[in-house]
């Protein structure tokens, strides 16, 4: 038995999974995918009791995928350059071979034995589909057993708790998430990983396109990974009904220096804290000293008017994401009574009460949130903005008896945006707070997921980390 | 015993049932809803031997509901125009109290005890929810055993087959279709409804939001009754996820006399037979004498432009369709070798020879049609063209041993513009062509609804039927 080691997080010194350099070391068999699953494995064996990143795990299916493309890499003939990455999938989505249980009891055994397209698509492409990862209650707010990599007293954040916290004790690679209000950069910014919460629509959702606004997205160790594994689906699988495939080279975007980024101070920026404030200022302060230029709210009348449309993103995303899943969820409680989270309830009571006239209303609103932001896309290369307002807040549990925590998996105040402008995002673990990460996230405009991906990059390979008390 | 009646089609004698005329009659007590039903039901016993309409009826449940209806119009609350009115489902629609298994092997006996939010919507408005209709398999073309009310050595037209057979024989005033390509215009059309094929995302498809470009509509025996069930079902469950619901007045709008209509003249038109053409020829004349322009082609370019644009809708749509569904019809395959038919495994070996780029390309295609469609609004108050190449086709089976007839339930080469193009539309059953319907189509522009409607309106009302040989 060893002591347990220290979790602090120090973004200069952590070292997170990586597969994209495994190639070479598979093609000469120094290692081979299976080798590099069992490593995955004994690490889950490790971490798992504490951080409950998963809620299934097919270790046998893993291991004859993973055979399987040992003996691809073996005859240099790999089905792609992610062939044989151990990969988790956020429990949303179906899986063949695994449960889909939504982390809602309603859900418990539902096993429909089938493939998302996403999930297929990485399957073509000789992934090894691990497990499925924990999800806060059908992508909601009702949190998971998960907990955070760094701290066990605090969350990893959700509602893609399990991918996020999967990658940041180097369970595996990557993990896929969803977002549909801010579920895939906070929980990546709150463990430490990159993500990329793509431009709607760019990874097809499969059977989940119920919603105008969530997306598929990929939790990385490193941008390599990341890009690699949405490029790989989207080449496979393209994007949602109606819409254009994530769009972009077959390779990682190489770095890519930005003359000049946005910075959006939006709702949320009020309730920092101090360590959060000055870590922020000490990295804008890095872009530059980098001779980044940095384009405030106070510089130009248009930023402000854009910081206008989105102050009320959360309100305007949640009206309208409730009016879209209604009826599902009023025929989920209906059928299963005591199988939905006392918060799930209370946020249909609140879908019930809109009018159709009240979605239309959401509807302009984000509509013309997005005009804005196109609106000054020639002004900079980019936008940044921190990925959460502060590092993963402590969550010691519900307490019976007590209202209910308002936001038990951390605040999506500054996820909103990119989700309401249907805007691609990269979250980089650029910051660590009191031994906990915290992200800063890089913004474009609709289909600039691989322009916003270099940037990340050179920022990423470029700039000091910082780290605050 | 009656010896069978002629079932001969004559648009100027044939009565369609009608419901909104019932309201006063529920109201002073010389009708009620229940006895409105218990004339459905006696109908269906006779005409469904031979039509089979329905795969399955719930009487009981729609008594109960017809009961409760009647006693609200009694105590002068009805909770909508259509409280009361019985209306079937086509079973592509998941409903609480029916199986859905969507003229599929694959899905025989499925009954996931929910209501599609279309269904939801009726039932809060007070509907008596009759039955589930016929769908041709998946929506797809193989079709189901219904026959055509006109004449049983005929098809229906798919895949709304039964909802379409079943407002013909006056089994009931109105009942849900779905478009995709073809399935709501052209078996309304082949069995002398009107209906309408609203503005793509206007009304809620629920859990069946996969692909791009389907809607939900609505067939009936009158313009009155087809516009109160759509908005009825707008007004309480919206349109598609990032959708504007339909949008217009809460009863049907008033006739609108159009100034000038263009006609359009697409693919379809060289397979016309002569009584078909004679017959729209003098569709056409009657609309010049009461004072309509028409524009043809050969008027301006840009009409010519724009049938250009769409002279491929058919290719353009089944590539779009086939891909958006490639990855849910491939897991059912091979979760159901046996279960799926031929024409739709052809189907998907078509969408799985796809590239992510001819999906891309052919969303290109779409996009073009509709700035050309778009562009020309200003030229008229609305489109005119026929509702299918002639009237409803024979259909003897398919004959074991044999090549599959490529087109049971028809040929939708005359409404994939209108499906590509978002645009709404409404077919009038204005024609006869040796005794069967033949239907005219008015399109609008994106949210025209209420508009074509009116126009619509205004044609029945006021132009003489045409009956050729």
């Amino acid at each position: 038995m060893s002591s347990t080691p220290s979790r602090s997080y120090d973004p200069r010194t952590f070292k997170a999974l990586s597969f994209h350099d495994a190639a070479q070391r598979f093609r000469d068999s120094t290692d081979t995918p299976r080798a590099y699953l069992e490593r995955c494995l004994e690490m889950i064996r490790e971490r798992e009791p504490v951080v409950k990143a998963f809620v299934a795990l097919n270790d046998t299916g893993a291991r004859a995928a993973a055979d399987a493309s040992t003996a691809r890499w073996k005859a240099g003939r790999p089905l792609s350059a992610i062939d044989g990455m151990p990969i988790g999938i956020k429990d949303l989505l179906e899986t063949k071979d695994m449960p889909t249980q939504m982390g809602c009891l309603a859900f418990a055994g539902n096993f429909p034995k089938r493939d998302n397209a996403a999930v297929w698509a990485l399957r073509e492409a000789g992934a090894v589909i691990l497990g499925k990862t924990a999800t806060a209650e059908l992508g909601g707010s009702h949190p998971p057993a998960t907990t955070n990599p760094f701290d066990p007293a605090r969350t990893a954040g959700g509602s893609s708790s399990g991918s996020a916290a999967a990658v940041a004790a180097r369970m595996g690679p990557a993990a896929i998430g969803t977002q549909l209000g801010g579920s895939i950069i906070r929980p990546a910014a709150f463990c430490g990983n990159v993500a990329l919460k793509p431009t709607q629509g760019a990874i097809n959702r499969g059977e989940r396109q119920a919603t105008s606004m969530s997306t598929h997205g990929v939790h990385a160790g490193c941008i390599e990974d990341m890009w690699q594994v949405a490029i790989e689906i989207a080449e496979r699988a393209g994007g949602d009904r109606g819409c254009p495939s994530l769009l972009g080279p077959r390779r990682a975007p190489s770095a890519q220096k930005p003359g000049r980024m946005i910075l959006l101070q939006t709702a949320g920026w009020q309730q920092l804290d101090a360590g959060s404030t000055s870590a922020f200022e000490a990295l804008l302060g890095g872009l530059e000293r980098a001779g980044i230029e940095v384009l405030r709210r106070i510089d130009n009348p248009l930023v402000e008017k854009l910081e206008r449309a989105i102050a009320n993103a959360a309100s305007i995303a949640n009206a309208i994401t409730g009016w879209e899943n209604r009826w599902y969820q009023r025929n989920l409680v209906n059928e299963n009574p005591g199988g939905v989270s006392e918060r799930a309830r209370a946020a249909l009571a609140k879908a019930e009460a809109m009018t159709v006239a009240d979605y239309h209303s959401a509807l302009i609103d984000r509509e013309t949130a997005q005009t804005c932001y196109a609106a000054i896309a020639p002004l900079a290369d980019a936008f940044i903005t921190l990925s959460s307002p502060g590092p993963a807040p402590l969550w010691p549990g519900d307490e019976p008896g007590k209202p209910l925590a308002p936001r038990p998996t951390g605040d999506p105040v500054f996820n909103f945006p990119s989700s309401m402008l249907f805007a691609p995002a990269v979250t980089m673990p650029l910051m660590a707070v009191n031994g906990m990460p915290l992200g800063a996230q890089v913004m474009g405009q609709q289909h600039e997921d691989a322009r916003i991906t270099g940037i990340a990059r050179w920022l990423l390979e470029n700039l000091e980390p910082v780290v605050a008390a």
